[in-house]
């Protein structure tokens, strides 16, 4: 499913995908590159050359051109990257950015138009060229304090993190965003069932928390809710990017060979794109 | 890259593959069904239902019609397996069978017709309806007293082990069949330097040696050989189908997120096929 | 340090010690004998046959002479094992039971005579022989509904859940019990630093609470918590018991090879008894 070697998502456009195939690509962290039904989006592009990253950003935001979209699941720097976003904003002028409602003031505060800006919550699907995006709770929080919740009461009662479901020709993807495993995820998740699965896999515990890190569902938690979706591959992410909140991919796939050998699961590089199908 | 769920290989003629791509479905051990350039081929398809296999088949073969080509690397049964390749010839009676030069008598002795059989030896690549076959040597044995080589000296000078670079449309896949990393491994490789590289990953030890289990490369190799090659992908197989011979996919995660961060893997469904892009 | 096969916990009474020496079995889950300062104890131990264990028990509770005490951690079965305890109290008519002081009428219920318990509490230390036991708090629950805390709340302000560290000869080890990482552990601990610590490392997550599985620390916390204490050696423990609550020692170890590769980890037969000296 490798699918050519890019440089930016621009690149993405020349991708020859046959009908109900998405291009996906890694960035790092929650960080993806989606290319479908002939619409280009970034989903929480981490694309700041600081704050300790791990692994180097694939481009620098000013060379992200092509783009008609870019989702924001929350405000986290991994997540919403305020020291990039205006350059990426920039570099493709015609994008929408999408953001949990709550926090639109956030991008505008960074000088983006307004007009470009859709404060998006559950229920309310967004259309963006070919492409549907359903957006959907995330139980996580801003920080240790106020965790684990969908953030509702910091926000006039609206969702403040959330997860999308992005939906184009017949193909779902699922980016969950940061979130733990939550009573109702399942059924929010079966009113678009996805095919590919996009999960965090490394977890939360006392020491990250004492350290004000909100965790997220572990690789346990992600292997069992990807099975439960009957999803048609799951791809852990959400690790690796910080010295302070590693994950351990390996640990997924004991757990998939141990108890759900039918899960098939990828881990992509982060320098290509691959194409995925419905199930 | 999930792409449907299929009960037979019929099956994958319905998938709709854009240019360059290829579908592969995991049957378990080092089998695999592809579908490129229009053409459907079996390669190692371990079918009998006994053997004390722990994988369940995932069709039996008197259902396998539709099939162009019935690939084989070498003569054990979990590659050419005798107990069920006349079924499954005749399940698709047009399907030509392509097994190394010196094993053609073993298979003719199954009883299928001479006229189907295609004895390969490197550098003589196989034309197959839209795919070319490209053989090239792997270095194994058929017991522990020969290996490992090439089974030359059992086969007046021909390769007795194989493994196959199937190219179709720009796209090609490497199966390994059972070979260790031996010098010259990558250069035959380069000559048809692969997209997706599908590899044995169970090894050899001492103890399954003195069982006479003749092995392969192991999770590191695997590793270290996709890597040199830059493929787009590297998926392992062969394991987990006998109890005497099992492999731990978890430590390849392990070795790739260590020393070759960017190499994408891919742990497959057996239920399902997956859509692979040239890189 | 494996130290002769036992079939019972007298065995231990055979083996040679040296000054400052305890030797520690492994019955499975959370389950330990000990011996120590010329006294034999066991710590949780589940040796009924039924609840569907995967593992056997090494020993019927019949057998189980030549115990002087008997420490359990908290209520659940799998810590204070009811349908065994009666046999065993038999079998070792000498033997004190020592639990949480707000459960000891559960074990009266069970007809132990009430001058054989002693209700334990933090900063009330047990001498038993040679041995002093420091009980301190374990942050876990009765049930889903009162987790993750002490069980003051259930027990008239005293705690409910304990874990110990037995003393003795200037040896320590720390049986966690079931028990998250809380605020204070660490500070609890460093009043009797122990040498060795016996960790629980299944962890917990939302499909197990679900189903009322009250979870306790992860292998990451584990490790941390043992590296953060210096111990000379970590156990891990209670795991792989249940199939509902299974556990990954490999995990473990992969997370002290990335992030304490100096911290001593064994994994024991659960047949035979191992020797630990101060570190």
């Amino acid at each position: 499913m490798a699918a050519g070697s890019s440089r930016s998502p621009a690149d993405l456009a020349r991708l020859r995908l046959g009908a109900g195939q998405v291009a996906l690509w890694w960035l790092g962290q929650a960080g993806f590159a989606l290319r479908a039904g002939g619409t280009t989006m970034l989903i929480d592009p981490f694309l700041s050359s600081g704050h300790n990253r791990l692994v180097p950003r694939p481009f620098a935001p000013e060379q992200a051109s092509g783009v008609d979209a870019i989702l924001c699941t929350h405000e986290h720097i991994d997540h919403l990257d305020g020291d990039s976003l205006p350059a990426l904003a920039a570099a493709s002028p015609d994008a929408r950015v999408v953001v949990p409602e709550p926090i639109v003031s956030q991008v505008t505060d960074l000088g983006i138009a307004p007009e470009r800006i859709i404060g998006a919550q559950p229920e309310r699907p967004v259309e963006l060229g070919g492409v549907t995006v359903h957006p959907l709770p995330a139980c996580h929080g801003v920080d240790v304090a106020d965790a684990y919740g969908f953030g509702r009461e910091l926000s006039q009662g609206r969702y403040r993190f959330l997860g999308y479901v992005v939906e184009a020709d017949g193909m779902r993807v699922y980016h969950a965003g940061d979130t733990v495993v939550y009573e109702g995820i399942q059924d929010w998740l079966l009113r678009y069932p996805p095919d590919v699965a996009l999960l965090p896999i490394n977890g939360r515990d006392h020491y990250r928390e004492s350290q004000n890190i909100v965790g997220t569902m572990d690789h346990r938690e992600a292997a069992q809710l990807a099975a439960g979706l009957d999803v048609g591959l799951l791809v852990p992410m959400h690790y690796d990017m910080f010295a302070i909140n590693l994950g351990f991919p390996a640990h997924l796939v004991d757990v998939i060979q141990r108890h759900y050998p039918d899960l098939a699961v990828m881990l992509p590089d982060r320098g290509r794109p691959f194409v995925c199908s419905a199930r």
